[in-house]
């Protein structure tokens, strides 16, 4: 028996719900929303759509009484309350969030420390390198119980941009985008590979520029943001498959933001997840340039931090 | 080698599109939409979605040029187009769609029907039999290349709504809701079982009322857009199953919207389905009181039919 | 985390072990076999695999130690132990294999006491009605803490005999064949129906004679053994699917084999389980000769049980 | 709709068989074997199985007739037929089986031409990349259309030797086996990384050897062997992924035993495949030694060739 709970079912909040329930993630599955109008809403259409799939999954919510409790037993906690609205404002970028989301930080974390849990926590909410930071700060669980979904997202679509280009599967992309879930990140491209051939050597013979790559990347969040004005789908996906590397306990590696004990804040880099939270940080070789794009990153969002 | 396209990604249409994508039903999805930046929104927000599972999909759009040519060799058109809105106002209904979702079908019938697209039509705009029935008219296929997905979300609400009451799994549920997908559909309890125990029996010995399960499967729905202000998840995996069940010819019974010869419009009822759409209608037995429940509730349908 | 054990990893144990790694069953997947050689390389050869999907579930094996301790945190074993050879003999049958499996049933006992194990455990050895009851007194767990695959097997062939017949998809067939899983099981007719239409009714408007699609469901298992000498597929995703059932509480129904608190040994009957084992048998309404008939097949079942 | 034949369903192809039941991964399967019975047998246990799943692939046999003519419009053919037996015996490997997979090709291929097919063929019968070679020699489709499994299965063996050493999820594992699937096979280790870290420099700061990484990839398929007598799971999803691969147009690159034309022979490479078979070799850089690791495994297989 394995138990989530996801706070905030929001656009992306709901869509981690969907997919969990579609993948039969875990065999419980809580819904907590301030609006428990919403929380009942996403618990009924759930339900209904499990009688056309095999219900594996027992979905609960906690309306009208917002009984945190249920959370005591949880294996994991999937943070996704956020105003998403914030962002959208003309020249914002998800830092604008930051007051609010402190705000929610605030709101639960007494509320998840009140019900005694001791699992682990998986946060969404932006700006996601900042508010993980906040989020272990406040609660009090070990560094390696709380992670953020980071830069996952991000690299997925430098995939998604790099197999675009050279026809081919995503799976056949490996490497990272690292640093900020946020403006500070970068590709990492001396990790990145297609089929097992360095990007910078299959780049060459292509006569691709790795920053037009890059700026396909980020164009295609800002596709989406400009079609749909929220991003569901991908961020969804990444805070589910974490979740399944807890609950089974995978042991696998993931560009997800994680505590840095030097720089003192949550950013994202390689690290190895399984049911015990953060297993091992992976020691991937930089450049001279990454190395330095990194320090600056963390450098932004220790700077973010101390706005709080 | 499978294709699927989906006129409309509101958030019917981009469930649609999700539970597809994650499930693989095709090998190529189409997404279509009046405004090509939201067809174009999920295009990336799903594809940055498959760089964390298997891409078995590919998905393209069509934006900016809208040529339809690509339905040509398209197996299944899933036609989730409409507004939502127009249900939520005060006091309306699904019917209160009919005027929008009329003109839609005007305007896409002729780009279907120029792409010289030959395969299966599964209809989800409401009012869902109205539509289906004014859909198979205006684009000339024939009947059993049309469907809507009628009384299948329906009879999702009533399993959720017994296997609630009966503490049990809702594969346990069996038995169909039938009619219009509207007001006037009805429970065809003597169909309904659970693990195998008609409902009529089970029901007596705990003393609960089928009126008020048939109560709490509408409150479900009505939760729903309560809180969310439109329904997705269950219409959605109701969509997506329909089309499996086409592309992999799995002659499987569900109780959808199909044209009924008598009543010449569209309706719920008991239809197997396989690669050809329709392969035959179920001669489900309903009780004097059913029987006169269904044909109300087509004449309901034929009257709706005949405003347009 | 969940984990399960299975012990005997013959042909039917490695399908089981391969169907649940192929689904992600569990988190934990444990193999034992009084051969070493053959639990160990069906480890290696689970894991290749995994290599080329999610390895969501982590393999292991207690070879040359033979050390059972691992069972103490277990949620489910499978006992799949026993020789098929002995009920290939001629004029053998299921029952041919009693005196071998009751001395399996003898040395396994001790260690899975020994390790502490309280969860469930799921009986496929045969004669698989007499191995449920020997198991589960000899082990001394609760009656509802032990299950036997029973005629959920023999449920799937009526299943797939129905559906051939009828030209439709196995989902649509509906019903149990019940009893005893070998010579004296019977098929409750009065319980099948396709696509809701009971068999009955719908037998008579196509001239099929029910003993008829009964000896077409007979003559599969037949065929099975006669040409590869054992079965595999179904018994394994049999097995896999009741595993499921617990370890995510799913609260369904089956027509397994679980203790008849009246006649005093496990029987295939509808019975609902989730994760504390049976939660209930449902109390299906059999006419006069199906009574008659389980009656008769607990009484084989009893008598053969004596010949311990 | 798609349409895949297995010929042969020895404990290799009635794995590819189950696998690809179980995942769905056609909608019309075809099961052959010179053993008419064999096939008929997997073919009830594995609709035995659907009962208890989504029947989503229609199984179908030849059984009797012997009736090819099925093969016309199948998407892909995977060939399977073999005798392990020969492999087995004391100090042979899979050359041992050369003479039996010639005349096996020489029986089939007659029959393949006869019915028309002009899909993708995969070859899983040893000695792999010749019979691959001949295969397609004899049967006259384009080199882009025969394919064989190759080292994809070598390289998932290096893979779970790799992650077991650094305890890590196989998918944390890239890089590739090279060569012969036989005894010249190579591990090209200068593409082999964890989690982006190149293994040369993991393995420095570990103190393992890379031979002994290898010795341990071999020695799985050695226990393998020894303990079950054949090896059925990794190769059986191998063939499955590679399928899956061409049906969905996946372009995606594996390990496989794809036409060499400077060699004039098939051998294992990093090839990426689509619905049209093979759409591009990748140009992976090997160090010097790699090189003339392939050039001798080359030679090898050339010289193998020319002993049919």
């Amino acid at each position: 028996m394995s138990k989530v709970a996801i706070i905030g079912v929001g656009h992306v909040g709901a869509q981690v719900a969907a997919d969990m329930v579609l993948r039969g993630t875990a065999s419980e599955l809580v819904l907590i929303d301030k609006n428990d109008k919403k929380a009942l809403a996403e618990y009924y259409d759930l339900t209904d759509q499990q009688a056309l799939t095999r219900e594996q999954t027992v979905v609960t919510t906690v309306p009208y009484t917002q009984n945190w409790d249920t959370l005591a037993d949880c294996d994991v906690i999937v943070v996704a309350a956020g105003n998403i609205e914030l962002t959208r404002q003309d020249g914002a970028d998800r830092l604008a969030e930051l007051p609010n989301s402190a705000q929610i930080v605030r709101d639960i974390v007494p509320k998840i420390k009140a019900s005694g849990f001791d699992g682990i926590v998986i946060n969404i909410t932006n700006p996601c390198d900042v508010v993980a930071t906040y989020l272990q700060q406040q609660i009090g669980l070990y560094t390696n119980q709380v992670i953020g979904t980071g830069t996952t997202l991000d690299t997925a679509r430098m995939k998604r941009a790099v197999s675009t280009f050279f026809k081919c599967n995503m799976a056949d992309v490996s490497g990272f985008v690292l640093g900020e879930h946020g403006e500070t990140q970068f590709t990492a491209w001396s990790t990145v590979a297609v089929a097992g051939v360095p990007i910078t050597h299959a780049a060459e013979s292509s006569n691709i520029k790795l920053e037009d790559l890059k700026e396909e990347a980020r164009l295609g969040g800002w596709h989406i943001m400009a079609g749909k004005g929220f991003t569901s789908n991908g961020i969804g996906l990444t805070a589910t498959v974490l979740t399944e590397a807890v609950l089974n306990d995978m042991r696998q590696a993931f560009p997800l933001s994680a505590y840095d004990a030097e720089k003192q804040i949550y950013i994202g880099q390689v690290t190895r997840i399984g049911k015990k939270g953060v297993l091992t940080h992976v020691d991937v070789k930089l450049t001279p340039d990454e190395q330095a794009a990194f320090d600056a990153s963390a450098a932004a969002i220790q700077h973010n931090f101390s706005l709080i």
